[in-house]
């Protein structure tokens, strides 16, 4: 009964432009910042309309930060990492990003029937191998079996629950002009290999996924009492999406400097290869931290320290008088380019 | 590489059983218990080791409750409801199952490529109208979208998040011997409704789910001060699984009074057409409290002023001597029979 009347005059859903659900509606790009904002609107909650992967909640006497993602990656396994690991890294880093200490995971498995349960065995392993590296426990779950044919092997859904301990506010409205960006390490790997394993290419050393849990060097740049005025975790969409979105949100320009930004060679090669632009590949243990310029050299020094975080570098600055909004790339041939979200992924089921 | 190697040593899944997950391992039975327990040895945590739903968590200076659920429900939509209403309804009522205030929920969509986004719309409207008949609120989500084939329209993955307000230790472990079993209203609607849908048939009056939150009768039980020993609401599996799982978790028996179990008439003569027990079929607003025996009047009361449970009825009592974790009926001819659980649920994707 509930939803079937009175639907049409209040969608929100860009019901016009895309009367059916595209692989791109899911990709970190343009289309999926369109259906979220409908989301948003519908829910009307203040909390869903930041872009912005957690949520923020006083409850009782805490503040806890909560989140939730859907892993359908395909394949299941690649090089270094899996969909368990995945699930609890990018859960866990969702939380760590709202600057909160990741305690407490869900799990939901979407199952095939037929699935080798020796498969699901592994997953389930990895994912309590990564929750313990990760230091969280996962404490409730739910399984559900669909019929051959109308799954694709495993998807799991986790939810997150982490304790904010500070009263910083950690988010695109407390970003400043002068403000720089940093970046925690090389980007591109995790797409990559992803995209590496599904079209059966081999380069002469094998690419790697970077997913990984970040909670230790953003718990440890908190402890140092670094001012942090935004943490972004790169996921769909790379480094460039999730910068458009902090500078849209903030309504200030980011300029980023194309040769401070690592790429290892291996993938700058299979960019070029692949016709990908690395800026805008999925990574899964790289995030940004935007801090006033006087915080930066401690700010990389305490990153620099961590192994997941140890390539930390400047790559940016945040701007007052730019195109608002915008993500300038200066390049390493001294021009200047526009960054733009891309309607959808580059390449769907990353993660 | 996490999970690739030290798999097989310490695997507890039902490998050697069962090679492949089957449908029965998401159907609320015996095969979907061995799963579970498998999962809850591998995670290692005290409270996914109990048959329930929800976890119950201690955050900084509050109690929490937190629980997941995925929705797989075909067709999407049915009569009483649709999977939007469905996943608020279940995650709301098994936070409210822990004696908790739900207060928050998430949301993850996988949906298929080619979804109409009118469907999609309907179900965000759905949710968004269930969270506010519940008094809670959608604050953070995610959405992937898989190729044509390899999702089924909308699988919805949702996480709850509520305050535990009170002292009484709610669950298995409080049941004593001398308990009544309560339960709030009629059996079986939820999964007559579906399985009427999906087969065609139509009888006189339309069956509609009795799919609802349930938090307003639960938390007008704890302000009333009324002791309450266990509740659990009644989902896959039915009345006869909830209870099962009570009896077992507890080391007691608990025995019904089969004349005293409401079901409806057009419900009990679909049963008997379609060869199925009223007992195990699922519902989606219905739950049973397992008070002492001198608390059931008022408990009663209580429930008889809230809609949603004003058919609440005396059902069962906890007795000692009989068989451990068994629950025995006595029927309408005055024989006993042995309740024991499914090996999967009589029909799957009812939630």
């Amino acid at each position: 009964m509930s939803g079937e009347t009175d639907f049409m005059p209040t969608c929100p859903l860009p019901l016009q432009q895309y009367p059916q659900v595209l692989l791109a509606h899911g990709g970190g790009g343009r289309l999926m910042h369109q259906l979220i904002d409908a989301f948003a609107a519908t829910f009307a909650s203040a909390e869903l309309n930041r872009r912005h992967d957690g949520a923020t909640l006083r409850i009782g006497r805490e503040r806890l930060a909560f989140t939730t993602d859907a892993f359908v990656v395909q394949p299941l396994f690649f090089p270094g990492g899996d969909i368990g690991r995945l699930a609890v890294c990018g859960t866990v880093n969702d939380l760590a990003m709202c600057g909160a200490r990741p305690l407490y995971l869900s799990v939901s498995f979407i199952l095939e029937e037929g699935l080798p349960m020796e498969t699901l065995g592994r997953v389930v392993q990895s994912l309590q191998a990564t929750a313990r590296e990760a230091s969280v426990q996962i404490v409730t779950g739910d399984t559900k079996v669909v019929d051959r044919g109308k799954g694709d092997g495993i998807f799991i859904s986790m939810a997150g629950l982490g304790l904010i301990e500070h009263s910083q506010p950690i988010g695109p409205e407390a970003v400043r002009p002068g403000d720089v960006v940093l970046l925690s390490g090389d980007i591109g790997r995790h797409g990559i290999a992803i995209m590496a394993v599904r079209e059966g290419l081999s380069f002469e050393t094998t690419i790697e996924s970077d997913c990984a849990p970040l909670t230790t060097p953003v718990l440890k740049l908190l402890k140092a009492g670094v001012e942090l005025h935004c943490l972004r975790d790169l996921t769909r969409g790379g480094l460039a999406a999730a910068l458009i979105e902090i500078a849209q949100a903030s309504g200030l320009t980011i300029e980023l400097d194309e040769t401070a930004i690592p790429i290892r060679p291996e993938v700058q090669s299979a960019c070029e290869l692949l016709g990908l632009d690395p800026l805008y590949v999925a990574n899964e243990g790289r995030f940004v931290a935007i801090v006033p310029e006087a915080e930066a050299a401690r700010a990389l020094a305490v990153l620099q320290t961590e192994p997941v975080s140890a390539g930390a570098c400047l790559v940016g600055r945040v701007i007052q008088n730019g195109p608002v909004g915008f993500v300038t790339l200066r390049t390493s041939l001294g021009t200047t380019r526009v960054l733009d979200l891309f309607s959808g992924e580059q390449l769907p089921r990353i993660c």
